[in-house]
């Protein structure tokens, strides 16, 4: 029989759907080319290439300008201005502020061909550094109230570009998903005392059926409650809030097994399309005991139809137990 | 430059990206046949098609069985049991409910090549009807706390079967989203002495410039704060938490002004795919003055990525005010 199960930190339920049948290998893809089979190392169509920057959209290169391996720009079709006053209108139906805010793009390799689960782990690492200087910088501008650090994967995942890239947006408010999360780890802490997503992980440390993956400083596992197929959470061991008051050892670390997580869905399901979020407290959160930072990839091997539009709640066809089992047998 | 928009009666944030240039006629489909040209009035294949019924998973039809105008079927692979005891774990992480519930299936038609844009106003009307008898047959059932009302129409809004129909999901618990919107309604109560949705909706037929449709009964609207291009609302005017208490005469409205948004939709858009949801209360919230029931439509003509799972804002690069007078112009 299916299960509902409940995610103890968002309080979202799921349908786990297990009477559909489907097992971990249904989900490999079926493309059979990998992504440096398909692609050039080089593309002079590809703005993201060596040669092809625009100058003018530059913010930060790392290590250095001329011999960049990431590399931050304006986005060009931004989905917030950067330059504004920041206004409220609040009438009746009509309440909204002005779009202000930031909108990068961090190039992640000048490679046109590669993705993270290919990348040397210092790559990763520099491209995780170059998501934590962004952040403090956004950071300082005090209209800001949210930064999201996403990327998108695969045009399934919405990606639209094909060399590897991120992006970080800043909001100047916090949004409605992040503030109720807020209120449900605080009352948790309320109740009990305890941070609920230390409380989780503890718990499945100790189940150990659902870890894809664990290090000195992070656990990487498939939710309990995931929502798709493979969904999975690296969080932090210490209670932080922000992936902002990480230190360098713990970057290097998080590169490690972000970079393994990815390498195991890569090779284990073939390079399926995905989203991987950090999910951090609010800029002005600055410390709390009861938020916990931590990043989120989701492989996009299904799709949202009228029920999850209309209650929140999503069918996964796919077991988590089952998920990490696959994930943890893959050879990386 | 963009704003930011929000929801008054969900709280929830959108982006709203005029920047990036999209004008209404960018959404109009590139296919150029319609459902009627590719598909065939009765396919051999296909299990809806009359002479191929699965008797056995038959729970109802209207007018009558031999001459079925529309027809409920259990679906064949459900989301959730029928049988079975409704069992509770909560222990540390888990949290699960045994998956019971129902997950019916409206076949809304005898034609395999028709869909509600096209059909009479008497056959949506049926449609309607039936789902009101099937949410009222699966209400008696106590373990069900949330009935939703939902259909698929092609592909990218996760159909997989051409017949045109719906379903109709029961669930044992009230979704937390669904909970939300409860939390945030009561409060606008509390703070104003009124409904938010009757607010909002006043709010709008003095504005017009979102309106796409008004009869007696119903205001069909494109969102203020529309999380996709197109994203609209048919809201009843009378205050009722539920679709459930509909009067005949109310029923037969919808219908025409359900009919006519999707008619303004196919033949302004060409067909796009689509979802459709009835969002209607909790079924133990028997009355109150802050619920509000209504009817959404969202055309799948946008993706969501990492950004929108990571923060639950959407960007949508279509202005509400446009969309709603282009679906305006559109001649049904």
């Amino acid at each position: 029989m299916a299960e509902l199960r409940q995610n103890m930190v968002t309080k979202e339920w799921v349908i786990i759907a297990d009477e559909r049948g489907k097992r971990p290998d249904d989900y490999i893809e079926s493309h059979q080319r990998t992504i440096t089979e398909t692609q050039a190392f080089y593309d002079e169509k590809c703005p993201f290439c060596p040669g092809n920057e625009e100058r003018d959209l530059e913010i930060e290169c790392f290590p250095s300008d001329n011999d960049w391996q990431t590399r931050v720009i304006y986005n060009k079709y931004p989905a917030l201005s950067k330059e504004g006053e920041l206004l409220r209108t609040f009438n009746g139906v009509q309440r909204s502020i002005s779009g202000v805010g930031h909108h990068e793009i961090v190039v992640e390799s000048p490679r046109h061909n590669t993705t993270l689960a290919l990348m040397k782990p210092e790559e990763v690492e520099l491209h995780l550094k170059t998501f934590y200087s962004r952040g403090w910088g956004i950071r300082k501008d005090t209209r800001i109230e949210q930064v999201i650090y996403f990327k998108n994967h695969g045009e399934r995942a919405g990606a639209s570009l094909k060399h590897p890239h991120s992006q970080i947006i800043g909001l100047p408010v916090v949004p409605n998903n992040i503030r109720a999360r807020l209120d449900e780890a605080r009352r948790y802490l309320d109740d009990t005392g305890n941070c609920a997503y230390c409380v989780m992980m503890e718990d499945e440390l100790k189940n150990k059926v659902r870890l894809v993956t664990v290090s000195d400083h992070f656990v990487a596992l498939v939710l309990y409650a995931a929502p798709s197929p493979f969904h999975t959470w690296i969080i932090p061991r210490k209670h932080s809030v922000s992936f902002l008051y990480s230190q360098p050892d713990e970057i290097a670390d998080l590169a490690r097994v972000l970079r393994d997580v990815l390498r195991r869905l890569y090779i284990g399901l073939r390079d399926p399309a995905y989203n991987f979020i950090i999910r951090s407290a609010p800029v002005k959160e600055i410390s709390n005991d009861y938020l916990h930072w931590y990043v989120t990839i989701v492989p996009r091997l299904s799709r949202t139809a009228g029920f999850e539009l209309g209650s929140g709640i999503f069918i996964n066809p796919a077991i988590p137990e089952e998920s990490a089992a696959f994930l943890r047998k893959v050879k990386v």
